[in-house]
């Protein structure tokens, strides 16, 4: 049954994937723990490209709707997805939260699914990519320890920098990790709260050809 | 068929928790998010206790042996399980585990599951109680996001306190929070880099009463 409900997500994303190619939207499927700062990531990033970039928002939670809240304070479409308890996104929440979004208007959208770093990777939502974040206070051997989500991604983005000189994150050993993980990578290393590294990022985000 | 691997592994849970009271062992299943600080917790545990209570440990991971091979150097005893890429641990795989310690000898069994606060929240392990750890790093609005898991606990450790003048963690907004989500909850702030608030975390551990 789990095989057939991972074909049953795979075809429906096919199906999203194909409509957002159609309306020329690039859509991001940002995935992390819970804590990792993607709701943080999000709002500096849609503040940094107002006016650049014409973005919208699909809010992933299990419960409350406060990050929708924290997003809708930016004035750009956001859609909230609760998911009644389950641990993931799929291509069926997607595909219907999709509908509300003016996608012909919009250059990206970017996907917070829910906090979780292991159950999001089995789930494919017909996104341009996926964009693993990994906090530095959350330790540089979690790459080794979830290698599936970071094989999968086409960046990965080092959050909270700000706080690397009160931890023993090995920046420099995880970097290897992760190239060891997966050569393709693209990695950011950002702070929110100071807006440090977010220049490549956005840059990244903007005009990357995604397959 | 979820339903019936549910039921199948509350009935495996149930024998493990009559295990586990007739060898006169309180078991613990120790849950949070990727990188809140398990592991940590856990060695400086074992160290404060040495030679107080008679502590084993088994390690849930989805990949690497990294977790064992840094509880290993604490003189207990350890198993590893290796999930295979599974998101929690469930009542079989610790009943195998639990064959290759010596419970009749041990006063407490800690279990580290897999980094997830969503999915072990539903896999009843026969434990004694679950304790979740929740670092200020990850930020105070956890319990409302994830709150299955807060309401199952009977512990709560909010770890990295030493971390808190780096961060907006709000701790009196998220004790009313913890309050709200389960009134039974005891709530401890620790730092396994100064060791502050162990105390009163280790008495818990040793004395508490479990139904």
């Amino acid at each position: 049954m789990a095989q057939d409900l991972l074909k049953a997500n795979k075809d429906l994303a096919q199906q999203n994937r194909e409509l957002f190619q159609a309306q020329g939207v690039k859509v991001v499927n940002l995935i992390s723990s819970p804590g990792s700062g993607k709701t943080s990531l999000l709002e500096t990033t849609l503040a940094l490209l107002w006016g650049h970039c014409r973005m919208g928002v699909i809010e992933g939670d299990i419960s409350t709707t406060r990050d929708a809240e924290r997003i809708a304070g930016q004035g750009v479409p956001v859609v909230q997805i609760n998911t009644g308890g389950l641990c993931h996104l799929d291509a069926r929440m997607v595909e219907r939260a999709a509908q509300e979004l003016p996608l012909g208007d919009l250059d990206v959208v970017l996907i917070e699914n829910v906090g979780n770093l292991v159950c999001p990777a089995s789930f494919d939502l017909g996104e341009a990519c996926k964009v693993v974040l990994l906090s530095v206070t959350e330790g540089s051997d979690k790459p080794a320890k979830y290698p599936k989500v970071f094989q999968q991604a086409q960046a990965v983005v080092i959050s909270k920098v700000d706080l690397l000189p009160y931890t023993d994150f090995d920046l420099a050993g995880c970097l290897e990790e992760l190239k060891q993980i997966n050569p393709r990578l693209h990695v950011f290393t950002t702070s929110a709260k100071t807006q440090a590294g977010f220049s490549p990022w956005l840059a990244w985000l903007q005009n990357t050809e995604v397959p």
